[in-house]
């Protein structure tokens, strides 16, 4: 059984963490070896470089060429380190935000140039794509009032607006369209089982060798 | 008078940063406003990027796509924070390696992939080239045996072989024949005093609005 990329995608409070959760513990009852793991900072450098992103800001703000070019090193690192090996281990991979992310967050939502966001998430991937991309789809603010309930997190969210969480939506909604057999949509707003069940069936129709 | 990027550029020990020194001294009586730099670690962000590279390379070393993208981002961030305000300002810029050097040491010594070398180093300029690059040419041997008289930064040089050192000598050479008008070689191997002699007067020539 080879190895499989699962990528979790969507807004914040979409339910990304929950799902990746419930979805390798079915995994592991089936018998299936599962990495959970996340972009950006599923590395030690990825997590430095994270800190430094977040550290900075003040005086001497990180131009937005070299925010791009940071969040690429960290991913070609999780490829390299992570993503690579698990994969040629034939081990199944949950792997919260990927590419998609850094299209609709620094793309559509801060209007980041659109094309080098492309070209340099070809340089960190070298072409490697998920095998399936699941975006949990729920109204931005159906995510946002979740995270709020949930009282973690709220710097990061906190400081964009709803106008900057509605593009990234839009630009989820436009990857979606592009890539009909890469990406599928699921309705996030369904009760955790529900949406959980649908994963399942997901799975079991796009990895067709699953026990 | 506009602001003007000079970078000097060569393999170890070939005499940058005397002569940078000295030239900097001289452009200052002449009257002229001068800034002294260096990549990689121009900027704050720069020395934390450095550190990291230097600090892993055990267990989990730094991916090469990876460390390409850390050196274009350390250039980008030096580019936005430092040359292009100085440059606005009319400063007159003296920088200790640029481009050539990724080419060169990356490329040519390293042997890292030359067209992913390029384009990064296009992404992180966005073609902000040097008014005038100063190659100091010296032989492998003259360079590496002034510093280990000196005694100071034995540990990048001995990391190298001498064979690595010879590769990147010829990737100067190889630019400099590529780029005739914006790349001068000096002869390194002549005294202090007169290598210095040159450069004044090639700037001179190429830079004719000095006082
Ligand atoms: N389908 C759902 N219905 C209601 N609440 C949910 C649902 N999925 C997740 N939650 C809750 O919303 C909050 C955010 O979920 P989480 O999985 O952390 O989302 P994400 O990782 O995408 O930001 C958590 O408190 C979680 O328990
Ligand atoms: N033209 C020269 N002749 C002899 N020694 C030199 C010359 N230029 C520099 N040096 C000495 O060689 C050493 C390395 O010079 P340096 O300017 O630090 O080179 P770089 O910065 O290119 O590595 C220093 O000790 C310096 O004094
Ligand atoms: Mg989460
Ligand atoms: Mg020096």
């Amino acid at each position: 059984m080879g190895g499989k990329l699962i990528v979790f995608e969507g807004v914040e409070g979409c339910g990304k963490t929950s799902q990746m959760q419930l979805c390798s513990e079915w995994l592991e009852n089936l018998g299936v070896s599962v990495v959970v793991t996340r972009e950006p900072g599923g590395t030690e450098l990825g997590s430095h470089l994270r800190r430094l992103l977040l550290e900075k800001a003040e005086d001497k703000p990180v131009a937005e060429v070299t925010e791009l070019l940071l969040y690429a090193a960290d991913r070609s690192q999780h490829i390299e380190q992570e993503l690579k090996p698990n994969l040629a281990a034939g081990k199944y991979i949950l792997c919260d935000r990927y590419t998609d992310s850094t299209i609709a967050y620094q793309g559509y939502g801060r209007g980041l140039n659109m094309s080098l966001i492309n070209q340099l998430n070809y340089i960190a991937t070298g072409g490697l794509e998920s095998d399936l991309t699941i975006w949990l789809d729920v109204d931005v603010e159906v995510g946002l009032s979740r995270k709020l309930l949930d009282n973690v997190g709220l710097d990061r969210i906190e400081q964009e607006t709803i106008a900057f969480h509605r593009r990234v939506q839009q630009g989820y909604a436009h990857l979606a369209a592009s890539h009909p057999s890469r990406i599928v949509r699921v309705d996030g707003s369904l009760s955790q089982e529900a949406v959980q069940q649908v994963i399942q069936e997901i799975l079991r129709v796009h990895l067709k060798e699953l026990p």
